[in-house]
């Protein structure tokens, strides 16, 4: 059953010809887009939906989450933000606490985050496993959040498990952890930072996953000005994640290549970090992403309008540059050419707003915009 | 009818002897609060509401608005955040759209962004003429504010129109357009700024305000350290707005006066200025409020939420100042001891948020929170 979507004041399609329309319509069928053109020139279909005057996108890919956790972290942030002391273990709390939890604790997290997601208008997600930290915990992170996420990551190697070996860690990662888990995932990711994975263990983990078949992601350059950047370039890593700390020939690699930089404001933010300086990332010639970082610790929001208004706002992004790296940065963060776009053939993944432009978006951060959503073309809200 | 609240995982008071309570509940009775205590001691009502566990808090004040306004200034902000060149009038784009606008267009504007308002938990809001600067357009837009608004101030004196000479302007400003507009607010507000009015020409328009019984505001150091701020505890007002660019000797003065220091955080992130120094307001001993200058140039969001968690996040307050800033703060700048506070006698302004505790509002950033909101002891989301 064919849907044409009318009234569209602004119609975001991220496709080089197409551009921006104004008054336009689409229309979806069977899951895809099937028509984008002048409203005028509409073809029938069997069902109609007037937007009257709203601006519609592409829904948000948010390309970077951390949704299989159990556990409350909130008395740790309240303490942080007001400079009181606790006694915090950060990740480990919650690695504690989720290889405590029964499936359906687990599963009733993923739920619950991503329903949240999609009602505030992201429509294709990634989500990690990095909290379970054994063979069996990461298996079975990567099976529930499988049935929730678009894409699975495996970051077994996101931290050192208190009380072990970091060596024998990642020999365990890279035999045992990967072939049990790879079948269940699309991606392995690796937490190159000081306090985590030097640089040698971070490629001695990509190498076991490229070696797997699974795309390559990496987590660096959120402390400090580390190895990440480079060797996410070095091993034809999809994307690298955080980009806080980048030197100029860190900015210059990641130019020169395929690798792309996805930045999470929310983070720094909620962690009181500067603000990775995406400007120079596009001056250069970067592709760059924004992507929510969705986790109990470090960035606990969903809200992708949030990253997009913070882009705008402080780090000097244009409306256009903040929206299109959230949805086609993102699609292309993840190497995925048919979401993040609006054309014919593309997932009808459609985010209508509650306002005429997408401009509104940072014209009024917090206010919630989100009017419709159409994921995998089935209205979800 | 009375109704119980139980449920309530966190009940904010901002009462100093009731503090903030766990596992709690409260009475509404005839639009106020009738009883406030633990869950297991609450009395009997005609109805009954559970909240499931969730936080609540006085619903927030928004002491700062400017929403009797026309036209649109959408392509002004989007140019601005691109560094597009853009033949902006600013402020005086939207006095002309106001003049030009009927009756209804502005009562349809005003109704829009109050009830936006209030479905995201504002419970007391003020508004402000401002766009209108003739003795005609300033009555009509009070008599129109007071239809939606808590509280109205009088803002003649929001800068001199196009064409005008600024001392006629104010002899006007304090002359016939104060006597008209006077019965039908509460308070006069000045825009104390290179640019707008000078010292005395703002002080002059405070003492006229203070003849015709009004409370006085003050908008100053928006821009810069002007005298805006020692003004305003001169002249004994309520509050001074803006703070952005604060001396030692403003922060001592505020310290040492009654004028609650109204910071409005997503005006200097909307025109990309510094934030504001609440920490060394607070610790000085000033007192503080949060609020939102809704308004379609420099602050179009109506989010307190997003005040809050930026206060948190890139302000340095703790999460409970905040809250409290954003609730009582704003009470106090309005001069309301029944508002901004949950304790027997006061307005039944509740809020309630889809989540466990306050500290969401900055940890879950951008996220919608408000599940319940209670106006003057009406369910009105
Ligand atoms: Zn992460
Ligand atoms: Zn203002």
């Amino acid at each position: 059953m064919a849907v044409v979507v009318t009234g569209i004041a602004e119609l975001t399609t991220n496709d080089e010809e197409l551009g921006t329309l104004s008054g336009a319509a689409l229309v979806i069928d069977r899951g895809r887009i099937a028509w984008v053109g002048p409203a005028a020139q509409a073809p029938a279909a069997d069902d109609r939906v007037d937007i009257e005057g709203r601006a519609a996108l592409p829904g948000w890919v948010d390309s970077h989450t951390h949704l299989v956790f159990a556990g409350d972290r909130t008395a740790e942030f309240g303490a942080r933000m007001a400079g009181r002391p606790y006694s915090a273990g950060g990740i480990a709390v919650t690695v504690d606490a989720t290889r405590a939890a029964t499936d359906e604790e687990l599963s009733a997290v993923l739920q619950r985050h991503t329903v949240e997601a999609v009602s505030q208008g992201t429509t294709y997600l990634e989500t990690k496993t990095g909290y379970g930290l054994t063979v069996e915990d990461e298996l079975r992170s990567a099976v529930l959040a499988g049935q929730f996420a678009d894409e699975v990551t495996f970051l077994g190697a996101h931290l050192v498990p208190p009380g072990s070996d970091a060596d024998e860690y990642v020999e365990l990662v890279c035999g045992k952890m990967i072939d049990t888990v790879a079948p269940f995932v699309q991606w392995a990711d690796v937490f190159c930072e000081t306090g985590a994975f030097d640089e040698d263990q971070s490629r001695a983990v990509l190498q076991a996953a490229k070696e797997h078949g699974l795309g390559l992601r990496v987590h660096g350059n959120q402390l400090g000005a580390g190895p990440g950047v480079r060797l996410a370039v070095e091993m034809g890593a999809a994307s690298v994640d955080h980009c806080t700390y980048l030197t100029p020939s860190d900015v210059d690699a990641l130019a020169g290549s395929d690798t792309v930089a996805t930045l999470l404001p929310a983070c720094d933010l909620s962690t009181r970090q500067p603000l990775p300086d995406a400007r120079a990332l596009i001056e250069a010639g970067a592709s760059i992403a924004l992507a929510s970082n969705c986790n109990p610790g470090s960035s606990y929001t969903s809200s992708m309008a949030f990253c997009v208004a913070t882009a705008v706002l402080q780090m000097r992004l244009s409306v256009e540059e903040a929206v299109r790296a959230a949805t086609l940065g993102g699609a292309q963060a993840l190497r995925r050419p048919d979401v993040g776009v609006l054309r014919p053939g593309a997932r009808a993944d459609i985010h209508v707003l509650d306002a005429p432009s997408v401009t509104h978006l940072a014209y009024r951060p917090g206010v919630p915009l989100t009017y419709a959503v159409w994921r995998k073309g089935f209205r979800v809200r």
